[in-house]
């Protein structure tokens, strides 16, 4: 009996088409057109609907993730030689102008690199040794290893001493603990490491555990927020839902779970996947929602009803990899429902690349295709790594089941 | 000739019998039967559209506006006792739990008055100065007044060194300067000496000569940030238009001018509540959009296209006001368009209060009734102001014209 019938191959054959188009005739022709400085290097991150730069600061969550996308295309796509010189003038621009003698590393610069803002958080950081570890990988440059494990080694010790940030924490602050922490370290190691089973193993291991206890199987939620002892916590943090970085942590932790062969770690990420997807899609207008409460009170948040890009980029993700791990149709279908929505809605076939905002009825919120929050990351991303993803899922299964641990 | 018909001034006594009804039946009662905390005294400001409690946690600003609005509500309303009470009960929680040795005071504490959170900025101090200004004068309490002046030296020290915030201006950011500050400072003159003619009433010139800086009068603009020197800053924030604030400013601006006999200082008032009103209501869907870019880029904060309660608050007062400075009937006229969005929309008939965040379309986007920046204050500031302004409007204008200068 064969594993896929001709129809379901022409179909997933044909997204992947579609996937790999939107990259390499909409996604990139856009930035590499209008994002770099050929003046004082690095990247513009905030453009306008046509290009056209409406900010000239730069902020390094942006410029850190444009250094370690344009090296993954460069590994994975297309070895072009103007994405490895647009990584280089980022990584150095990064090493030069963004990072303090303290390894901390500014939020924003301006154009020249002259400091306009630090924050009492440790994600500029992390974006630094993700651009570094990746562009380490395909220049061959040392230095910029030694970087990307310089500052990883600021962001342990500012995990467990959040004072380094900056932060107080003030007598009447219930203690907690976030999502976002073991998700961006998970991901750090699989970068620094190229995988799972390297050097840091065992903070590995020790971040998939973390990430897994914010899961709540009996509610069928994950959650934001937890307190510091790993219980619920009645506020608005401990109460909220985003349902986008729900499934971020899903495809992060199933990645994780393949290369170690976890089959219970497979099965959190499968369901923190199915579960998110099914509590964050909006019933009336479809897309996902920004965030929720989980009791049903209004998120403080205002833009909670928001439709963003990067949730519809991680469901792609997730539930490629998810039917690639599975095999099971019913993920391929997932994902058909939320690519529909997403091409639907989200692209901008005028001027190339996507929308990032939209308000809860799908109309365009925000027309700027970068901001301080939105660059050459997700899109791109979700697009490789889908493509990918499809690709494989047409291969036979391996024999291999992943062992429970 | 009469300088009303009769029609019209059924009209308005109307309109003012209605505000006095959804203050007095309404907007009151929602907050003294929920608000209170009669345990660790202070109110209750995170309150559900039922009045339930949503957050345990205080926050500042809204603690010091309760004050404040209990304080002008026993004064201007009616001699209730339980104004008082409540005035009395906020004013000692602030005093013993929310203000530090260092004259700072606390952006929000636990229920039991522990630390929570500092914010980089001078707002906390400016609303427990508010409060405690007009809490000193109903209640003859001298200790409320000394800490009123006592904080108010803070922030003028805080406005002249902002590191006394704990905020680090860094190299590459462009020095520039909000209209909140000569805005606020106002006010708090306003509220500590009882007018605009008394122990500070050469600061009371210089704000509203500072505030006057951001009318951009050939543009028929109210800006929200400056340069430091005065002049436009091509970058959002420089670009960013509040429609709320500056007609907040205006109204302020007005009881200035007003007072002091500034016919100049009138014109930039009544022109700042006028340009922002056209140029802040949305053609499609009515009310007012919470910020705009002036020259049509899309503003970074993603909730800019949301009807706000306040904003709306604002508008009614600033052109009750108008109208009884100018006795133009144009400006009842502009009053009434205000008055039928915002009646239409925020009340709630079912709980009372009013609902505070709106999506574009006029649907209630966020449910409570209270949070973080949302409590007891601008809804029935507004609706005080408002019918006293209505009120006096109908009485025979004054002769005297006031002086420019």
């Amino acid at each position: 009996m064969p594993q896929f019938d001709a129809n379901l191959r022409t179909r997933i054959d044909g997204r992947r088409a579609r996937l790999e188009d939107e990259l390499t005739g909409s996604v990139i022709p856009f930035w590499m057109k209008n994002a770099p400085d050929r003046e004082h290097g690095g990247w513009f991150n905030c453009l306008d609907r046509d290009g056209a730069v409406w900010d000239t600061r730069k902020h390094i969550w942006l410029q850190g993730r444009a250094v370690w996308m344009l090296s993954k295309l460069y590994a994975d796509l297309e070895a072009r030689p103007e994405f490895l010189t647009q990584a280089k003038s980022g990584a150095h621009f990064l090493r030069d102008k963004c990072k303090r003698k303290d390894r901390r590393v500014w939020f924003a610069v301006a154009r020249d690199g002259k400091p306009v803002q630090l924050q009492r958080k440790i994600f500029s950081e992390c974006f630094y040794v993700m651009a570094m570890a990746q562009y380490a990988r395909v220049s061959g440059e040392a230095w910029a290893a030694r970087e990307a494990k310089e500052v990883f080694g600021w962001i342990m010790e500012a995990i467990a001493d959040p004072r380094l940030t900056g932060r107080v924490r003030e007598e009447g602050e219930v203690p907690s603990q976030g999502l976002a922490v073991p998700m961006i370290v998970l991901n750090l190691i699989q970068e620094l490491d190229g995988g799972f089973q390297g050097e840091h193993a065992a903070q590995a291991r020790e971040c998939a555990a973390a990430a897994r206890r914010f899961v709540r199987r009996e509610r069928k939620v994950v959650l934001e927020t937890i307190a510091a002892d790993g219980s619920d916590l009645d506020t608005p943090e401990g109460r909220l839902l985003n349902p986008g970085h729900a499934i971020e942590m899903g495809w992060f932790l199933l990645d994780y779970a393949r290369a170690v062969g976890d089959a219970a770690a497979a099965q959190d990420a499968l369901d923190a996947i199915e579960w998110s997807l099914d509590r964050g899609w909006d019933p009336v207008h479809g897309g996902l929602y920004y965030f929720l409460d989980e009791q049903g009170y209004s998120p403080v948040q205002l833009e909670w009803s928001m439709k963003l890009w990067w949730p519809h980029c991680e469901a792609l993700v997730a539930c490629a990899k998810a039917y690639e791990y599975t095999r099971d149709r019913a993920w391929f279908e997932r994902w058909v429902r939320v690519s529909d929505w997403t091409f639907g809605r989200f692209p901008d076939s005028a001027h190339g690349e996507w929308f990032g905002y939209l308000d809860r009825q799908g109309a365009v919120s925000q027309r700027f295709k970068g901001g301080p929050y939105k660059g050459f990351f997700h899109v791109p991303r979700a697009l490789l790594y889908t493509a990918q993803a499809l690709k494989s899922a047409l291969d036979p299964k391996p024999v291999t089941a992943p062992k429970s641990h």
